[in-house]
């Protein structure tokens, strides 16, 4: 039985066309280190009708790619709405990464158009000249710089809007078309594409909107510190334009000095960031004080957030912080840490200290090591794989089948999830040890070893082993003047972890290899272990 | 260029498996007037499980419909997750209607099982044998009492699911199928089926967990004490489903007295009536003080909510109101009068007195008389006309082509939209006097009538004019020992009104007719003037 609702799309033209009118007072501020720029939405809404009208002249037809490499201000909002309600698609650059893997990504998305900020042409000059598709870039901001390349047109945004008719006729879309892209900088692999619905755009700005979720209303001023492109700036700018809040964009005054002083200043109620970003932010307030109470919810996400810093961001401001988990793969908001109603205070921080509930929209179970399902009990552990109309479902002319499973996303994370939802992630499934048709987590491991007073480091990684598939071996860094071997170390384990899991294999090292962002780098233990380039000793009984 | 996003429908069957897992331990309360029945959500869905099976054993297959004849309560909420996630189609007749039109809507649906109350069985027993569709009749409650008729099967409620299993595997749905039907009691002609998809409700929940919306969220304790036969409870079952909310059944207990003893005993947080019931309660706690703290958002909706009852209830006991404005053809939320950010106190209550803001997802339009579109000014009046995804295009087997406008739903109220997108509606289309091209309300007549100190009560209705089209008639009904004539009221709306709008026709009557609900019967003045029954007197200059 077909039912009588109108067939209308969740679109982003519907939520441009709503936004900027009926929330046309709604104010937009980017920081610039002096005055800040101001303008309402309406006026947001009239520069990207005119942007779309350009655009159009140069040719932007169809489902074609429009990129931006700028940071987090007016003008990327401006493009934020124009590109996909005009029926293109918003490629979002990523200015932080190396200029090899920005050419083979706007290549890749084939890029008709990039609008470069004045201030990143420096960075982008020399990338312009080996990119095959782009036939025009648009520059925003105070002049066109030292911009050149054969076929290439250069534009100053200003000159190429002003005098455009202040409205469009956003088209009509199927909100299954895609509306936005972004490239994920996998860890091993060529990046991967993931292209954005109207549709997910629209559920998900829903969901950031909702109660249980990130709470966005038309009161509040939004400040989106996550550059917005990474995963859409997490979902804000097109959250806040579904109900009218107002913005803050702090452009690339990203320091905690210049942050601490745009709360004081602008009075924001909600933010967005990385933990990092928070951690540089309370050490600015703790030598430098300032007013941060207008803020009453603050999400961290990205990477599991210290329970210091929640507990001081709290204590000592006022500031709720929200812990959040999702991927550019999921939109990329998969989950908010929320406690259930009627947590005692204890289970509330164990419940916010989690990665957070899915909610309905995200469906979410665990495959263990033999590829069945997993209870969700809390304690077993598998591979979390999730499901949900905001979640994508292969990269872009990329089928990468090793992603996904029977129409679930595999995320690469592993761990427990509670019978009331809550996902309590411990490993990234590449770092756990497959023994015995078994995982052991390699994170535990880890802990459980430096608790030992003569270790200040340990990481473990899988090791091959023909009866048990993988073992784990443990390389450990010794505290000055302290001593143990893998016998006494070993012997430590055994009130910790299971006797099945006790390591056998075992390298002192003066120095775990590290990444460029301070995290374990497994993979050269593991190629210097598979090499013979590490002293292994052997403990055990 | 099509999105990489997973196509994953938005299905009762999701909402069903998740709200009765995740949030399993979520309550769900039903009102028996003694000790209140408890049930968790998790038992609610191994019952739907168990419901379920049973239809399928009765032959319940594809989009057959299963209609309610019930109270809230568990047994209603029970059907409500079963039937439309088993992908059939839950439909709820209404218990207040009278039994031809209760037998016409049956019919004109083809309900196939209907499951009935066993306290509404003296109600739904004579009406049983009429209906042409129906084979079985399932009673829940007590006994089956005395229902028979040719062809029915009969079967208690309890019996039916007691044994089967306690999952159901939830099929796969296309979204835009049907899963819920609704017949708006219309005012003329016969009634008119919405047929809800599984899209429009999960839509439609989503908004009413939005934070700008009714902001439901898994802290709550939802008292619905709209009938779920009402547009689906005003979406409360399937928004507190979504987010696992608690909620609050009354059955039939909907006398003040017992309302005010369920608030006070289990504490709901949100709550959802017309008026009338706002009313009632407000005067049994006058005479009879209970404890209602624990109501922090209470909507009213259905009609226009008088500012002393919003006054009352949050000077008096701290409850906040929030008006609504909706029809069964919407789902029914269309708009929710929250004020902006930076209203001052005044401006404040006028934003909440008003019929509310529209969401994105509901676009409106108000068509003048001349059919062209107005401005959105907030003092140019037309017809409201609503377009979105939860919004009906059409009437089931039923084309009503003069209820809808390229794509858009005629409201049938009429009123003005200020720029910010809220809501003032005065007149409905079928009163308003339509003179020389414009409109003049009938109800701004009225009111502008009624501020004369002789005038107890005035009635304005078009009566038909060779000129101008249509003109205003005035019924007065003058206050015991007052006088005044027709010159005189028109001389004093002089002041009030433009003078196009100046009465001509005026007649002096006993008393206004009015409908079963008190409203003015205008349908009655209008027939009493155009067969000459009333004595109209002119007065012009």
């Amino acid at each position: 039985m077909r039912s009588t609702m109108q067939d209308v799309p969740l679109s982003i033209g519907n939520l441009v066309r709503y936004g900027t009118s009926v929330h046309g007072r709604t104010r937009i501020t980017t920081w610039t280190g002096g005055e800040p720029r101001r303008a309402t939405l309406g006026e947001v809404g009239a520069r990207a009708s005119r942007l779309a009208h350009a655009l159009r002249e140069l040719g932007v037809t169809g489902d074609q790619r429009v990129a931006t490499f700028q940071w987090n201000n007016q003008e990327h909002l401006e493009a934020y709405f124009a590109v996909p309600a005009m029926g293109a698609v918003l490629h979002t650059l990523n200015i932080r990464l190396h200029a090899d893997q920005v050419a083979y990504i706007a290549d890749h998305a084939e890029d008709h158009v990039v609008i470069v900020d004045a201030s990143l042409v420096p960075l982008f000059a020399p990338i312009l000249p080996r990119l095959r598709t782009v036939r025009h870039v648009i520059v925003t901001g105070a002049d066109t710089g030292d911009l050149a390349a054969d076929g290439v047109s250069v534009h100053s945004y200003e000159s190429l809007i002003a005098g455009r008719p202040d409205d469009f006729a956003w088209p009509e879309v199927d909100e299954r078309e895609g509306a936005a892209m972004c490239y994920t900088s996998g860890t091993t692999g060529a990046p991967k594409g993931v292209v954005y619905s109207h549709r997910s755009i629209y559920l998900h700005s829903m969901q950031v909107c909702m109660t249980d979720g990130k709470a966005v209303s038309q009161g509040d001023t939004a400040l989106a510190v996550v550059p917005m492109f990474h995963a859409m700036g997490w979902g804000l700018p097109f959250a806040a334009l579904m109900v009218g809040a107002s913005m803050l964009l702090p452009d690339r005054f990203l320091q905690p000095g210049p942050l601490a002083d745009m709360v004081q200043a602008e009075r924001p109620t909600v933010a967005a960031a990385v933990p990092t970003i928070w951690q540089g932010l309370l050490e600015e307030l703790e030598s430098s004080p300032r007013d941060v109470s207008s803020l009453h919810s603050v999400v961290v996400g990205g990477s599991a957030c210290p329970p210091a810093l929640m507990q001081r961001f709290e204590e000592r401001y006022g500031v709720p912080v929200l812990h959040a988990w999702g991927m550019t793969e999921t939109s990329p908001l998969g989950s908010f840490a929320r406690p259930p109603a009627g947590a005692t205070d204890e289970e509330r921080w164990s419940y916010r200290l989690s990665q957070g509930r899915l909610p309905a929209s995200v469906q979410g179970r665990l495959i263990g090591p033999d590829g069945a399902p997993m209870p969700h009990d809390g304690s077993s552990v598998g591979e979390l794989e999730v499901r949900g109309p905001w979640v994508t479902g292969t990269y872009y002319g990329d089928e990468d089948p090793e992603k996904f499973h029977d129409g679930w996303l595999r995320t690469g994370d592993v761990g427990a999830l509670t019978p009331d939802g809550f996902l309590q992630l411990t490993d990234r499934a590449k770092d756990v040890i497959k023994s015995g048709g078994e995982w052991i987590s390699s994170v535990e491991l880890e802990n459980a070893v430096m608790a030992h007073p003569a270790v200040a480091e340990a990481a473990v990684v899988a090791v091959p082993d023909p009866k048990w598939d993988e073992r784990p071996m443990v390389a450990v860094v010794l505290k000055e003047d302290a001593a143990a071997d893998a016998a006494e170390l070993r012997a430590f384990l055994s009130d910790r972890v299971a006797r099945w899991q006790l390591p056998e294999f075992w390298t002192f090292v003066d120095e775990v290899p590290k990444t460029s962002v301070g995290k374990f780098d497994k993979k050269s233990l593991r190629s210097r272990q598979s090499s013979g380039d590490l002293k292994v000793v052997e403990a055990r009984g």
